[in-house]
Order: C-alpha cells, then structure tokens, then sequence
C-alpha cells in the first residue's frame, strides 16, 4: 500500500503506543535443547501478556530475505525497509549523535594494521580502546590536507570502529568499499562503482594516501578501512508521518542512530534493560510513542549461545509487568528479525509479534514462540505493516472512503 | 496482482454465483459477553455451511485501515478499493439512482437549522422527513439562478440528507465541505483546496449565497451543508470485466449506488431480509451474480448494541438453508468489514468469510466466526481476491500460460 494512504489517515489524541523490541528475537531448534530459545525459557509474564493479547509472525523484509538491523529497524517503525534502505556510513554517523547534511557522505572506518608489506595483518587492529581511535581519529584530522571545498569529520564509534564524514558538493555514494574483508591483502583504493563516483573516489584516495602516512608510525592502529558510503538523505518524521512525538531508549549506537535518522528523542544511554525500563516509567507522560531496545537476544544468538540467550528471555520477562502497570493504550512486543543461535547470524525466519490493546482480537495462543504465534490473528505478515496496526488499535486512524 | 490479468482469463458460463453480504459482518469479544457476536449467535445453518466451505479472512483494504463502505464493497466485487475510491457524492447520487455523466460534481447535502447569527445550531434540521427534504429541493430549484453553462440538480435522498448535482463543463472535485461538522459555527464557504478547484468554487458560492436567501423563511430547514464533492467517473462493469449479468438485492442507497456504479442491475427496495432472499429465488433463472446486501449487522453494531447484532445473525440464519436450496454454484458468506459493538464503529479487523463450492477444499473449520475462520483453508487475504476465488469456482477463469 501507498504509505501515503495511511499517513492521511492519520490523526492526534492522548494514546500512548510501547514497541518493545527484542533483537534478533526469533530463533529455531537446537538440538538437544528442546524447542527454540523462546520456548525453552521460562518467561511467564510474556505468555500470560500473549494469552492476552493478538499474536502472530512478522517477516521483516520478505521471506527468505535476511536483514540487516538498519531495513529491519524501519520496517518496523513503519517505513518500506527495501526503498528507504541506507548504507552503514549513515547509520554510523546517526548512532554518534553526528548532525548530516545533504552534502554529507558517510563511511564506516575500521582501524587495522598493516604488515610491513602493506598487507592487512588485523582488520581490527587488535581491538584498540575507544579512547585510542579517539586519539587516532584527531592525530589524522590534525594533519590531513583535505582537497579544496572538502571538510573531513572523524568519530570514533567503540572500540576500532569510527566514524568518516566528508562533506562537499556534488559527492557520490557509488564507491566500493575499501576493506577486502580478509588478512593478508593490501587495502582497496575507493573505486567507483558507477561513473558518477569517479570524483569523489579521486577525493577519498588524496584522503586515504594521507592516512597512511600519518598513522605509519602507530605500532597496531597503522591504517583504516572504510565501507558503507552512503550519502545522507533526510526521511519524514515519525511525528510528520504519524503524528508520534517519539522517545527512543536504546542503548547501542546503530538504533540509536536509526532512532535520530526517524525524528525520535534519544534517552540518555543507560546500563541495563532494568534501567531502560526506569527510563520509560520516568518519562512516559512526555510522548506518544516508545521504543525501547534489547539488545542481548541478537547478541547471544550471534555467539551461537543458546542458553544465554534464553537467560536474556527470562531475566527480562519480569520486567514486562511492570511495562503493562504503565497501561499504555498499545503495547507491541517483537523483534526486528530472527537470530537462531544454531545459525550465529541474523535470518529470514518470521519474527513472533503480540499486539496489546483494548481493541485487540484475542486469539487463543497460550505461549509466546515461533510455532504458538503461527495460530494468531495477526496471521504472517510484512513487518511494515506493523505501525498501521499499532496506531489503528490507538484510535489513530480515521476511516478510509466514504 | 494487474487487475487485466484476471480479466483477460475470463469465460462466461451457465453458473451461478451468489455473495450474501452481512453489512459490518466482523466483531470483537464485549466483556462479559462470552465472545463476539458470531461466537455467541445460535445460528446452526451457517455454521453448517462453515463445515461444508472453505473458511478464513478478508482484509477489507489492508490491515489496520478501517473502511468507508464504498471502497470495502468495491473490494468484495474485485476492484482495487484504494485506486477506485470515490467521494461521497457520487454514491449518494448513484444510490437515489442518479443517471451521472462525467460533468456531473455531485455532494452528499445535509439540510440544516441555521440561528439568528447564521451559526448552525443543527446540523440535521431537526430530522426533517425525507417529503420535506423534497419540497426544499423543489423550493430551492425552482428559485435559485445557476451560473451560465451551469445545470443544478438536488434530490431528496433520506430524511435531511440530499444529493447536489453540479454539471457543467470543467468541474473540478478539489473543493473542501462547507459543513464545519459541529454546531455553534457558520458553514463554510465552497473553498478550493487546489488551484483547479477556483472557478468551481466560486460558481458553488453563487449557488449557496441563493439557497440561504431562498431557504430564509424555513422554522427549521433553512440552510444546506455540502459535502464529499466527487466528480463522477467510470468504472467498467461486472459484466465487462468478469462477463457476469449481475443483480443487487440491496435495501439501503448507498449500496444499490456502489452496485449501479459497477453496472449492476437494482432489484426494488424490498421489505425485509425474507423478502430479499424470496426476490432471490424469483430470479435466480435471470442473472449470473447476485449481491445480497443485509444491512443491519452494521447497524446494530455502529449502536453498540451487541446484543441486537446477535439477533441479526440468528434471524438471518434459517435463511441460509434456502440460499443453498437454490444451488449456486459458488455461495460466499461475509461481510464488507467489521462493526464491533464495542467500538460502536467500522473498524480495521478482518472479516470472516466462507465460500462454498463443488471445487473447494473443505477445512476444519467448524462454526463461522472471526476465530474459528483463522485456522481455514482460506487464510488471510485481501477482500480483493475474492472475487477471481469465485469466478475460479465457478469455472470462469481458464488456465493462465502455457
């Protein structure tokens, strides 16, 4: 459907809409174990919130399409995941609190060392602090010579992760990465991947040639990689869409940053899922939308830790109670994709969703999982029709035709 | 799907096909209640016709939009609801059977009780009777000069409400209700809300500044409000896209105007829902589709009256058996959307539907309502498929490719 159509629809009142969001929430069977990490744990708050709720499947781009945590993000908060697709560089600048502009063109920088003979010995360059990069990133700025009506901004992001930020007029985002993904290659030069890169490839190796002389003398951190470019454009608000004024709590800098690139308030980074929920209790007279993030669900599955990420389902599980005491008019609780810990990386696989309200058709699932949620109302369906529903159960929408 | 692919498979046939259409079919569970009001209906008949089908659910226009009725009938008769959508105008003026040309601007009219300042202090002149609203259609033609090249029709349609017909050449629809949808303020002034709308407005100005003259010595009606201005188009008719001669068994205007738009032939207001299915049988040798409209499970669920909605479904029930007495060779049972007494309103949940057919794969579904129609051989479709689901049934469509 044309988003246009629901954002017409849209109107204003006092409801109060919670996206509680797990990453990487799906999963599958390991063997031995039983069931799938949501049905192995013990998490009675979540089921009893199922039983009372409309459950069902979300596929977060399109079955068989394995996304990635930016498309999976915006498919959730109601924008087309295919056609607002945008590179890592951009996601990496939002998630520090970068302000983009429209001449911006952002990379996601690795610092790595390079072997004596220009080969890449570590993409990660030992893992060097965060403190370090930022030493790092203002030694190159200091004394980089950028090319005439270029600026250069250099971040550090976590650990040998940064941020690179060229703005000038007439850059291009169609350049290849310059990280070969493997040891014991040289660095690429940035190529063009389309005619119109060719100036901007030309800028960025003046840039990169640079580097490598400026940072010759670091015994591990000796060169940096850079891939993602992707040129800023700016998306309609969630409040200009949706009429959401929007607080984000989120604690890792790419949704934070997918958070900032949607027009939502960031809460202060916390310490744990406990805290998120303080956060959210604190402040939930001041907006209309929430969307709190956990990480860890992605994080254990990643790691192939199954048991850990069951822990990560039931250490939270209280936690849920005390989201329903708040009494929001919508309460959603999903992930952004699937990450079975069997296969350590984000999949294809449907995402279990709940939707809580009064409006809602309560089905008759008892449990919240992959294989319970097949039998919900909500049926299978494409993750960006989620919003629609969430502002349609909030009394948001007005009837469509006469 | 490309609409043209259906109809380009289309073959015509001696079978009958039969859409028995309960107006805001769908519920929800009302506290206290036990269920919704399919769940707590006694009505063997349909659920026996539910064992006898293939069940599941129809998304009016998509998950989360709750529809007006004009695009949710359009969808059940197979035309995309959201590229066909009309205003209200032109079904009010099809629906009081209205020849329209493609000059024509039409809008919905409500007369109303203007006060001594030309505030409105009812936007339904006391509910006038519809002989009323005739004598000021009259009164007001009589008098009123249109502007040059202009022709001026205005009918009675139900009690206050009338249909305003514009003809002219050059018309535009972009022009905003005069009715300010609450009392306590004067009616506005015809404004255009895009360039193209400017001489239209102006021309509907001239109009209105006269009714208010003319219309002065009323005690009650003395003033009319305009809404939904929709310029009339088009659209090809059942028979020219699916070959199917088709006849509306329907009570209420708005319905009998969706079915004349898409070239329906009207059957006469009948009395009741039994004489409704008795015109049914008459003519059931005549036709190839019949849409039979019940109008009052909306009803009674737009009231909030849940139990009443009940009421409808097991007076409507012994009636089935003599639908399927007939023998049509595909009989449909659903709705254009949902109605929750609860809501006292349209709203977004998907309707239960059921088709029955030599050629259908029978489900275990065992009684016909919003839950039990989650588990059936239909899923959850958009009501737009229905209609190729029918003519497949009933051996319209040939093969598509080789």
């Amino acid at each position: 459907m044309d988003p246009e159509v629901l954002e017409k629809l849209v109107v204003r009142n006092d409801s109060k809409i919670v996206f509680f969001i797990f990453d990487g929430l799906g999963g599958l069977a390991m063997p031995g174990k039983g069931g799938t990490e949501l049905q192995v744990a013990r998490k009675p708050n979540l089921d009893r919130l199922a039983r009372d709720s409309i459950c069902g499947l979300l596929d977060p781009i399109h079955p068989g399409i394995s996304p990635g945590s930016g498309p999976a993000h915006f498919a959730l908060f109601g924008y087309d995941p295919i056609r607002c697709n945008i590179g890592r560089g951009v996601l990496s600048a939002a998630g520090v609190e970068f302000d983009l502009t429209d001449r911006d063109l952002a990379a996601r920088a690795n610092f790595c060392t390079l072997d004596g003979k220009g080969n890449i010995s570590d993409r990660r360059a030992g893992r060097i602090p965060t403190e370090e990069a930022g030493r790092l990133c203002e030694k190159v700025k200091k004394s980089v010579r950028v090319p005439a009506g270029c600026e250069l901004f250099l971040m550090p992001e976590k650990e040998y992760r940064a941020v690179f930020v060229l703005r000038a007029d007439g850059l291009s985002e169609a350049i290849a990465d310059t990280d070969p993904q493997r040891t014991g290659a040289p660095p690429l030069d940035p190529e063009p991947t389309a005619p119109e890169g060719k100036q901007t490839a030309a800028r960025l190796k003046k840039i990169l040639d640079q580097v490598r002389v400026i940072l010759s003398d670091e015994p591990r951190a000796n060169m940096m990689l850079l891939r993602g470019f992707a040129k800023y454009r700016r998306y309609p608000s969630l409040e200009e869409r949706f009429g959401l004024r929007s607080l984000a709590i989120a604690n890792y800098p790419m949704y934070r940053g997918i958070a900032r690139l949607l027009g939502m308030d960031l809460h202060p980074v916390t310490p744990d899922v406990p805290s998120q929920v303080e956060a959210l209790e604190r402040r939930f007279g001041e907006y209309d939308f929430f969307f709190l993030h956990v990480k860890y669900a992605d994080s254990r599955g990643e790691d192939g830790d199954f048991d850990g990420k069951v822990r990560v389902f039931e250490e939270v599980d209280p936690l849920i109670d005390r989201v329903r005491a708040l009494k929001p008019d919508v309460l959603v609780v999903t992930g952004d994709h699937s990450t079975p810990s069997l296969l350590k990386s984000h999949s294809w696989h449907p995402v279990p969703v709940m939707l809580h309200a009064a409006s809602a058709r309560v089905d008759r699932v008892e449990t919240f999982d992959e294989l319970s949620c097949l039998s919900g109302g909500l049926g299978r369906q494409p993750a960006v029709n989620l919003m629609g529903l969430a502002l349609a159960h909030a009394g948001r929408l007005v009837k469509f035709g006469a």
